[in-house]
């Protein structure tokens, strides 16, 4: 029995193929975070198992995938970066977001009672979107991650007031929200400050930047030479021989994936990491 | 802190809108499946256990997206339909396709106790890729279907002759694989019989048919009218009012899943259905 | 010297294959019409030379591209459809939109001393854009030509109305523009009648109608059977011997293109000349 | 009489915009020019006035439109680029490649009788195709350019030895094409000198380079500093205010548009004309 009758309908795909030698951001999202929240008794502003649990999905979302340069998460989203030479799946789009988000979900759910052992999951699950977006140059890319990373601050200058006030001052959601409406940072830090006493400088890093998760290399000085400069100049999608390919697929599968909660904003982060942007595996530390 | 000198990122996302007015069909895949299998030690050549679990993770994703009109799938793939004037998430490839994915993970990784409470998962977890494809017509998407169905029929008979050589037949892979080289379906029929008195017919149905998933609303008598034709003239991407909208979602949601493994290639089993293709829920049947 | 180094640029170049199965329209318009039209004194509120001008090019467009069934113009637009089996280009979008819109503005060009003989054509030239755009179903495709044709119809009968106001009326344009906010059609209709003596109804059909383009074949008479349906039917892109392919083609280079001014909202236009829809050859009439 | 009934067809289209921060290269290519040539006997192997005609057209594409910033032609083709902050169209790429394939099909039609002035063009009518691509970074961009121009010297290289073993050599075409299978381009230059005492490096500069159009702003010294890294650090589509647009968009209508045939592939050229890269208006020279 031939297939060949109804195979023609193999011709409606249509190809997905993101324009070469652009970074690829990979956004997941979660789906009704808010109710979901509720459902498990998630801790106001910020829950840090839920965090935690984000966090320990990324890793190994990135172990899995070691063509992920860098991942950031807030709330319930994360981002992860490809690099622009990278050719996973013919950088077919809905290869790519399917793959991150489908590992990202099951490592979700199969962590879960790690981070929440006393409230098992019960349907409905929790679930991702994802979506993949290109960026040409190394500003536009770093400008995506600065976008992302004040985007942390801001809500979560404003959510810690927000509960503050709520939770310390006994306002209700309506009186916090008009209390808030239209003040500025310099307002937020000081409503914190002589209300309740909290200087939002001392808040957790983890709130206040996000989490920047990546191979944790030896750190280089800063100022010897622009790597950003020298990736512009990487024009082909492939450089490398497949020795090479290799060799480094072997050396960042060895390195370890660290989350921390730095600036990523300012050049330091960049230039102390040359890997993240050049895609060249740096020096493993040694062990202590 | 304004957030705005970095928010020009966000016109490099771009718009991933399907077609309006054609079937989409999200079809998953499971990835690395074959290693997956051999190291939970599927049986061979179909794990009961292990389609069962697809055949509930999709139940799962039908009952969370009631936009979804059909579902079909064999070993390690699934195809979810959604119909022609679904405007879920405003058609966009990204969001259809990552939502899918990620419901079908997170309940497949869920149920995998049940289906299989011996041998806990551990990491890498089983994930799925997925891609949407249009189709314009009613024939095209039935086409579409046959051909997944055929696709299963020539597996199973290939595969369950091919074990049947080695674990019945003390052969090894290579002498199987040479003894079905350019067999007809007649061939393998007759080795099945003559050699292991195997009658093919007397297969499990899921095997041989792979699994249809939709509502289970009360057949009709076909022959009555065309429901193809009529939704042919089905012009517009929205046709009905938000109240007629809520009413056949309550209804939709109230109807049973069924899972049966039936010839969907002939008109008997779309004729008896006309909800799949008109989109019109039908009648609850009674409860006994 | 090979041309090997820089060759891999070729890869930046994306697909535009449009979805197989549905029908394209290609729409051109007139880029800075208003202005051209004020250089070369066109008449108002239509010129007929410009009209036939439009025309003339639409219907060497036609002439070829044989894979064009039909194509409705209006003022300083025209709109070309493929039938939904046509593979020419492969359905590449860039190569139909560019070779229908080169094609088109050539003619334009090339026919423009014969409609206006004594205004010959200075830089800068006119020129038309295009886009392509795929409806899946007739109902979509005849929707598409009826909202043309309907604003074919609204647009002269308020531009009738606006300048008989101005040319016989003796208002100035914003009197005009004034006079004509919010009337209803029936409004208008009696303003030219009472004011002017101007029977709306027996205006050219050109300026009413717009212009049909087609193969004139022998007329069928209506009702026999349901062509649309047919159509419908029709699953796959490609559905003919290569000989029967050629031979059709032949019959449409063959048949007399003609520009009509008829009504494509009703049935009764599509129903008499089946071969619109139906992409097989009419009967060339005999001669008289 | 309202329109809103059919108006629903317009969610049919689809956006085309293509990624900010990239190169956007149309590139359009005669249809059928080798037909073309035989009709008008265009000159064997290069019609000067075939290559003046299209240098021509080109002008005016270029005039028309200010935001191209370089263009590029050999025998049918012309390559124009345009910058990488261009907001033309909002970057839809139909609307971009329709807009320069018509433009330029209108003026080589018009211009055509003042380098053809004895054979007026008849039916078919030359007409042209084009496709928009995205390059990311300026090595790309330049390393597209670069491809064209090797495939400029390759293609010439050959031709004029193939048309001097026919028209000087009296050999027939496949008789030809034998003798320069699989010759290098220092075989060929020997042919070339040994056989007719042709010197290939005497041949016209338009033949061996092509042709490069640009706006004619005062050379700079080169070295100064790196334009191509400046441009790579413009992140944002849009860099400037409306009065600073302006005032560039005149300074280019006023520079002079010029055709040179100059090697493109060293740093020089791109060196001594900054503004083709960084889109800021050079110095118009003094008349003498």
């Amino acid at each position: 029995m031939a297939n060949s009758k109804f195979e023609y309908v193999r011709q409606f795909e249509q190809l997905d193929t993101l324009l070469p030698n652009t970074w690829i951001v990979v956004r997941i999202d979660g789906r009704g975070f808010t109710k979901f929240a509720n459902k498990y008794a998630f801790e106001k502003p910020n829950d840090k198992r839920a965090l935690e649990l984000m966090n320990a999905a990324a890793k190994a979302v990135m172990a899995e995938l070691p063509d992920i340069t860098i991942g950031y998460g807030i709330s319930d989203e994360y981002s992860f970066v490809l690099h622009k030479t990278c050719t996973l799946f013919e950088r077919r789009a809905s290869k790519l977001i399917t793959t991150i988000v489908s590992t990202f979900t099951g490592y979700y759910i199969h962590f879960w009672p790690t981070y929440f052992p006393d409230t098992p999951l019960s349907p409905p699950l929790p679930s991702f979107d994802g979506r993949a977006v290109c960026y040409p140059s190394v500003q536009n890319l770093r400008d995506y991650m600065s976008w992302r990373q004040v985007d942390c601050h801001i809500n979560n200058l404003y959510n810690t007031t927000f509960w503050a006030l709520i939770q310390l001052g006994g306002l209700d959601a309506r009186e916090a929200e008009q209390t808030l409406a239209g003040t500025l940072a310099a307002e937020k830090n000081e409503i914190l400050f002589s209300r309740f006493k909290i200087n939002y400088n001392n808040e957790p890093e983890m709130l206040k930047k996000g989490s920047v998760i990546f191979r944790g290399y030896e750190l280089v000085e800063p100022g010897s030479h622009n790597v950003a400069e020298d990736v512009e100049n990487i024009a082909e999608p492939i450089q490398q021989s497949k020795t090479q390919l290799e060799s480094d697929r072997k050396k960042r599968v060895k390195a370890q994936i660290t989350v921390e909660h730095l600036d990523i904003i300012k050049d330091e982060f960049w230039d102390r990491r040359p890997w993240i942007l050049s895609n060249k595996p740096g020096k493993i530390p040694k062990q202590p």
